[in-house]
């Protein structure tokens, strides 16, 4: 069986393109693998970057991410959840890999790049993030890692540092290979200026008010087309209508198409009939969160319990890459 | 009381450039500092130089170089005496501290660029090395680290990341200072090509057998100004003058100041002379290194019983270092 393995950054406030992108992903490939899928809020790497790390609020997100992703479905007695800064194994075999990865690699990575071209002074932190990912994936022996595009580089970093381990000390780690989450990639901000992400401030948060949703809503961009109530439009040219493809029924999507491409109904009506499915689909999650944030201890258990699951993989995978790289066993 | 951290390299085959250098401080300062003084075997370090590593050796040198401090004296009913591959907080601090030290400064080190610049391709653990030496003597908010002059610029960066630590997470740890070895430095090799080193392969092993020792020690050059038997010489500008101030009493000393520079003695002679000393010091060291050798679990026992000491220092600073992070506290 495929053992899948995936980093939750602990942003805080997810939004639907997370949503959509992973997390429900999340839940689907827990139901198909069970304590094969292991999910990591990667708390480890957020110092990384200066630019989005406060230490006054790294738990608090984490805790947060924790929340998030236990209320839209994951639920932890079927897969392994639990936060990276609670298995010491991930920084240790980060070590054994470092030996073994070229800086010049590291120094290649687009995402380096474009992060420490916005610094002063880069961290060596910055450029050692995809060895502590390679450790993150591998100590697991996962084969299987949901990942952004973004990230694509970073697997076949992955893959290469296993295989260089592999050749090195003797066979021991897969290949991991990287599986594309499809719809996040085309997930529009709100904005209407390309993807959403936090940095662009144009996202619709999963666990956001739903009358702060309707203020973004109600003044966000529609098909350039439709200048005057009267002229048609095209809901594959409009966000609104990217929105209704994830959040409403099939009748609503069918209205929406005819009475836009006719006409029919104003863009205001479009985005009430949107802000239905939008309801009917956060507000179980937005009640389950509320129970959740009521109840920190419990959470926090959760992740006690999930380290626990985890470190029962890791301990004997950080043993047998001990062993390999030939340090003295006691 | 001063907290001692040092750091011992299994390298297997110390030499007399390490015992007088090295271990004979060890044992000192132990006496002085008892659990204050923590000496670390640093085999996490090892496969950052491919040129020096070799998997299927690091254990072996590993426990070699525990036997041969325990044969020299360091009393680890004494002092905290362990292997860093069995105090996993290492790497995990390691870590922690990337994100403050700046690629910039990993670059600039001259170890690092000596190094790299013998290798086709340079491993990140060769740029990180510091970094992890930095968490290792921090590990223990140890003060004072005797060291060799090469390793004092890394003494200085771990300086600079204790003080940024503290300045931007909060007071924490201490700032080291380097205490200079003395006569490591001016201990010359069996060559007298300079310092004694086992890169360049002219030391002479302190669990080297003595016949070995003297088949060294007869060729070995001595003062070129005695040419012939009646050409008088000076033991201090003789490799084999400086030995026999490291080995010999005071008496063979005058006996042999004397005799060189009246060339009333031979440099054979003088050299069989220093024998008499060098069998002196390291016989005892020899006998207890193979009683030690003939009981390797009682030298695992050693180190496992240490990295228990070491842990119940490292295991709270690394919990104030986590929080002060900003991770989540379960
Ligand atoms: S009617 Fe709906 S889909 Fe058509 S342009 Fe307006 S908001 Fe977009
Ligand atoms: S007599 Fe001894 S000290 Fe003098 S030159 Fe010979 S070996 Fe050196």
């Amino acid at each position: 069986m495929p053992r899948v393995f995936s980093g939750i950054q602990p942003t805080g406030d997810p939004h639907i393109g997370n949503y959509f992108g992973a997390m429900k992903n999340y839940v689907r490939l827990g139901e198909e693998y069970g304590k094969n899928s292991i999910y990591c809020v990667v708390d480890l790497h957020a110092p990384t970057n200066p630019n989005a790390y406060d230490p006054r609020q790294l738990a608090a997100r984490t805790l947060e991410m924790a929340v998030a992703n236990m209320a839209a479905g994951l639920d932890p007695e079927k897969v392994i959840f639990f936060a990276q800064s609670h298995v010491p194994e991930h920084t240790e075999l980060a070590w054994l890999f470092t030996v073994i990865t070229p800086v010049g690699e590291l120094e290649r990575m687009t995402q380096y790049k474009d992060k420490a071209q916005k610094l002063e002074s880069t961290p060596a932190g910055l450029l050692m993030y995809p060895v502590l990912q390679a450790a993150d994936i591998l100590l697991y022996k996962a084969d299987t890692v949901p990942v952004g595009e973004d990230q694509v580089q970073h697997i076949e970093l992955t893959r290469e540092i296993a295989r260089k381990f592999n050749h090195q000390f003797g066979e021991m780690f897969p290949e991991p290979r990287a599986v594309l989450a499809k719809d996040a990639l085309r997930i529009p901000g709100v904005d209407g200026q390309g993807k959403m992400s936090k940095s662009k401030g144009n996202t619709i948060g999963i666990l956001e008010p739903l009358d702060s949703i309707w203020q973004k809503l109600r003044p966000a961009p529609t098909d350039p087309a439709r200048v005057r109530r009267t002229d048609p439009g095209d809901p594959d040219k409009c966000l609104i209508g990217d929105y209704h493809k994830l959040f409403s029924d099939l009748p609503t999507i069918e209205t929406v198409y005819e009475g836009c491409r006719t006409a029919g109904i104003g863009c205001v009506d479009c985005k009430k009939m949107l802000m239905v499915g939008i309801t009917r689909e956060l507000t179980p999650i937005q009640e389950r969160a509320a129970e959740l944030r009521a109840d920190p201890v419990r959470v926090r258990d959760v992740l006690a319990q999930g380290a626990k699951e985890a470190r029962q993989i890791a301990a004997p995978v950080m043993e047998e890459a001990r062993e390999k790289v030939g340090f003295l066993k006691l």
